[in-house]
């Protein structure tokens, strides 16, 4: 195996000393990037997706034109879905739609469980590209969707500002969701395992929706299966959860297998440590919308922030994805903005 | 002045001791309710906001329909930018658009604001007709948008996920949008001041994107105008604030001058009374998606909610305003659920 040249996110994950908190962005490959915007125009998402050499490519990018201290693998988290034999399509600029939505325990039983895991070779294959091609310049971040928010969609069937067609399908077949919760638990396990043995060095779970449901809900029909998932991957890779929302949820997770939690900008660094007793990895938390302001004003939060998490076990990063309308001189300067960084 | 027969919701904002929560749900008139959805395909939406005699109908439907203990007239917040000049367009199923959006000093300049209340005759005609019709059953509630989801609106030109126009109209040019929350400030104070005058007995400020703000923007960008509002409206009628999403402005807002403070589900009662120190009315917190289950499933999650507000300084509601799919008799159920409770 390579030595890797910059391991200063791993470091930050083992809560070991870093010289500067490491940095990516959420979404850091694709959307905003114009090398990126070109081969949108040339190949469909789900080809971009599926083509190692093509996801490889866009995976790179950010490295080399941001700066960025983190590679995570170009792909989607309704990649497992797909696994599962369910159609989901992905329209330019819209959002991904699913026409066949759960509803019933038939639904559910005609779902692919069996090595399901191995329907999705290509992103091992692009992940052992990419690991290759990075060369030990920085680690390689493996993902996916959090049960919940694979939920969502599956029963939603597209994106929803308020997911009621989803906490309707909880709210009254308990048990069904139950089910449906622990079959993409089980395939997203191994799904992350052979993630990390195609060549990620850390994975994350995204639970983008956690944050549409109450703190006694989210420890219903999110909690548990995040657990899961951190408790089954923990001895492969360091794993990063995402509960998007969930601030309620930050103690009892500081608590769990995981490595990392991150952040959104709904509270600040403080609260985030307090909320976590200083214990664990936090990741993020710049609203993605301030990329939009002018940058000196960009390197001056990124300089708040960095006060209220501090340098040590600490990942910088946005409070969500970055958005299309970003400038790339926008993101670099955040990048930038973190390397800078001296506490004064 | 006529008498209140039920006035549980009155003493609640008073902190004064009741024999019951009162109970009322946020947009109770409209969507849901078949009599409604008649009006509906008879007038097109601001027909039914601007004629008192239809939005004094649809008002009161949920009070004869639902036993709900206040009736909240039936308008809209866009009603401001209305009054400032702007178009907003109703589409039906799709939501507000607002063609011309607010860039720059000229578009703000722009803006009508001397007597700007005076062009909202019609809600003012509404709550007096309402006010008569009800002869004392029960309160009625006025209210406005808040400032920052008015800009929200009026930046952004519709709805959005992440109002990340609205957020770079803010992040980059901080004047022009302390301008326009000024002038939305002034213009509705004096209009809610006039609702009151009419016969609203309380008045609500919803801040439905508060939560898209980090909690030092929510300092700069939001509370300062509701603080604004509140001190000016106090002493005309209680106000209660409705900051969606921003559970870390609890604290705070509840050393301000209003009367009561909406709660979203995303904190559960313990929490809530926690931030605010248990020294202000609180109102909410039910997940709207929750009446969807079935009615002896509401029913216990509503004992469960009041048992973790308390009976008093308490007005039951929902987190959000009611969804258009939920079956009159659920939300009957819930309406039921709250006078029927018994702790043990």
């Amino acid at each position: 195996m390579t030595q890797l040249k910059n391991d200063l996110l791993l470091r930050a994950l083992k809560k070991e000393k870093v010289e500067r908190p490491p940095v990516w962005m959420m979404r850091q490959a694709g959307r905003y990037l114009p090398d990126y915007i070109k081969l949108r125009e040339k190949y469909d998402f789900f080809t971009r997706v599926q083509t190692p050499e093509l996801a490889t490519e866009i995976t790179l990018q950010p490295i080399d034109q941001v700066g960025v201290d983190a590679a995570i693998i170009f792909s989607d988290i309704l990649v497992i879905p797909q696994a599962m034999g369910v159609e989901v399509l992905m329209e330019e600029g819209k959002g991904p739609s699913l026409p066949k939505t759960m509803k019933s325990q038939a639904d559910i039983d005609a779902l692919v469980t069996a090595d399901a895991e191995n329907n999705l070779q290509y992103v091992y294959d692009a992940l052992s590209l990419t690991k290759k091609e990075l060369n030990g310049r920085v680690p390689l971040i493996g993902f996916a969707g959090a049960p919940w928010t694979i939920l969502c969609y599956m029963v939603e069937g597209k994106g929803s500002k308020t997911w009621d067609k989803a906490k309707q399908f909880a709210y009254t077949q308990p048990e069904l969701a139950h089910q449906l919760l622990q079959k993409i638990t089980d395939i997203t396990i191994k799904y992350l395992k052979k993630q990390v043995k195609a060549g990620a060095d850390t994975v994350q779970v995204f639970d983008s929706w956690a944050g549409s449901l109450s703190p006694a809900d989210f420890k219903t029909y999110a909690q548990p299966y995040l657990l899961q998932i951190a408790d089954a991957v923990k001895d492969d890779a360091p794993v990063i959860l995402f509960p998007k929302g969930s601030w309620y949820a930050l103690n009892d997770l500081s608590k769990s297998s995981a490595s990392g939690i991150g952040i959104d900008w709904s509270l600040n660094p403080q609260t985030a440590r307090e909320l976590t007793n200083n214990s664990i990895t936090l990741q993020g938390n710049f609203d993605p919308a301030k990329l939009l302001a002018p940058i000196p004003q960009i390197k001056h939060w990124v300089k708040e922030m960095i006060d209220g998490f501090g340098t040590q076990n600490y990942i910088a990063n946005l409070g969500h994805g970055i958005t299309p309308n970003v400038p790339v001189d926008h993101a670099k300067a955040f990048v930038e903005a973190v390397k800078e960084y001296r506490s004064e």
